[in-house]
């Protein structure tokens, strides 16, 4: 699994850096991508990627600013054209979403040759998607903007070969079998198989924010505790704690004290204003501890199991 | 006065090739610039590019398909903060416009911070705006799609010094007071400026096509007759007339047999389809006529005085 930064800006793109968009790359699990935030051009940004638009089978809207969304349509309109046909998407995000695309589609004629649903979620939901559950959790900002808690589902651990050579059974067909069910006979005995497996493999996490002010809630920092990655806004990298919460945005310092109590593998900073020169950032970047990174744009975070404990 | 295209692309963006958007820069004429259409990325377009989104003060849509419009939103409220504070903008384009657009800003919450007018336009209207008189025809697409004529105003010709000199005025602050009036006096004798004027000096024409089938109406090729400049789409570019027929669209001989009996400075042919690779394109452009151009991304065109004359 991969977490990929395809726009790392916030509100105006720059040359470099173009407005919100990421890629969670679940191909190796489940074949699929899941695309979180549609800024403007995010379809030509993909261009200079691997990323087949027909493999993107949800995507997530965190809030509907302009640098947020303003990529839906054409990404949509052209996954017609780019293998899409007749595989259905899902998209997840607040109540409107579904309207203005509606109207978009229709004072432009865009027929999609794909099943679209649109999902219009809210604080607290819980979403099921192919080999994840989503938790949705309402953060602050001056218009509905949603964390999403990717948690992969666990999986059952691998056959310990050893316990069965132990009641005889020598490694062979039998073991899928085995695996499937959760007990099974041998030589006249009944067997739970619970008791020859390692234990579960966890599932990994990844929190992602929309923009938002620094959020100290217990039950939140509870729910993104122990995340593999966790993406969170910056607009401010500079000291300007006072002027990130007047405009519901956050400031680095304020981000990474609030989250020094919760364990977490890496926390990837977006929404850099482009107002900072390279220079800056790179001294920045010198100084932040181990696993925070600085985004930019095509910045790629490969996630491990249980990279929590990495630390 | 400069033509930019700034998407040369049909439908699906490329590498190379936006969709579409274009610039008539007549920045040392009104210290303004003419925005036609809007495709996705325009504003990121514009950022490698000397032009300042606070000069564009009128958009003309040609029409509402995706690819000529989903980089409205954007460039709208980025020129907010690109200089464009309190300066009034107004976009001219079919029905439907003004309500993507209420809607668009709506929901995400994006406010201008300067006077916009949205002008929607039909068959045959005449637009006046700073320096030009803008000439509307509906075209033959699919949806409502328009021909914009931007017919630059007259200018009355340059005081000639001979004749003045031949009544005893030699020159001096008077000239700027005689030109200013339509009647003098002299030694007390009345006289009529324009008998001391070269002729009016013609205003150049540009006439930029929406998506369209070719058009053979003589009263429509009258009113593009002697344009400094035509630019016109060629969706297809290898002798499929019918296709491109079936499809609203243009072929490229189609477009240049219909052409032949009217004058033209130039002839930019836009809206290529990114299936035509650059070797295809190279060797088409060696064989067209002189003055007729493939056009590509910031392909740059100046626009003469009477340059149909110097054909």
């Amino acid at each position: 699994m991969q977490f990929t930064v395809l726009g790392s800006g916030a509100g105006l793109p720059s040359k470099k850096r173009h407005t919100q968009s990421y890629i969670l790359d679940a191909v190796d699990e489940t074949n699929q991508y899941i695309l979180i935030d549609a800024g403007e051009a995010l379809q030509h940004r993909i261009l200079h990627t691997s990323i087949k638009p027909s493999k993107v089978r949800s995507i997530f809207i965190t809030h509907l600013h302009g640098d947020h969304i303003y990529g839906l349509p054409g990404f949509l309109s052209s996954r017609a054209h780019q293998g899409g046909e007749d595989l259905p998407l899902t998209i997840y995000g607040p109540k409107g979403l579904a309207n203005w695309l509606d109207i978009t589609f229709e004072i432009s004629g865009s027929r999609l040759n794909y099943p679209l649903s649109i999902v219009e979620v809210g604080h607290k939901d819980c979403i099921e998607i192919d080999n994840f559950k989503v938790h949705v959790r309402l953060l602050d900002h001056n218009i509905d903007s949603f964390l999403y808690v990717f948690k992969e589902n666990d999986k059952t651990g691998a056959l310990d070969p050893d316990k069965l050579k132990g009641i005889g059974i020598e490694p062979g067909p039998l073991y899928a079998e085995i695996k499937k069910a959760d007990v099974f006979e041998f030589n006249g005995e009944t067997y739970r198989t619970s008791d020859f497996t390692g234990p579960d493999i966890t599932g990994r996490k990844i929190s992602v924010h929309g923009d938002t002010r620094v959020m100290a809630e217990p039950e939140y920092l509870s729910l993104i505790d122990r995340s593999d990655v966790i993406v969170h806004e910056a607009t401010y990298l500079d000291g300007e704690q006072e002027k990130a919460h007047r405009y519901f945005h956050s400031e680095i310092t304020s981000v990474l004290d609030n989250l020094k109590n919760i364990d977490y593998g890496a926390l990837l900073i977006t929404h850099l204003s482009n107002r900072y020169e390279d220079g800056f950032l790179n001294e920045l970047a010198k100084e932040l501890p181990s696993g925070v990174h600085l985004t930019h744009d095509f910045f790629e975070h490969p996630i491990l199991r249980n990279s929590q404990e990495n630390k």
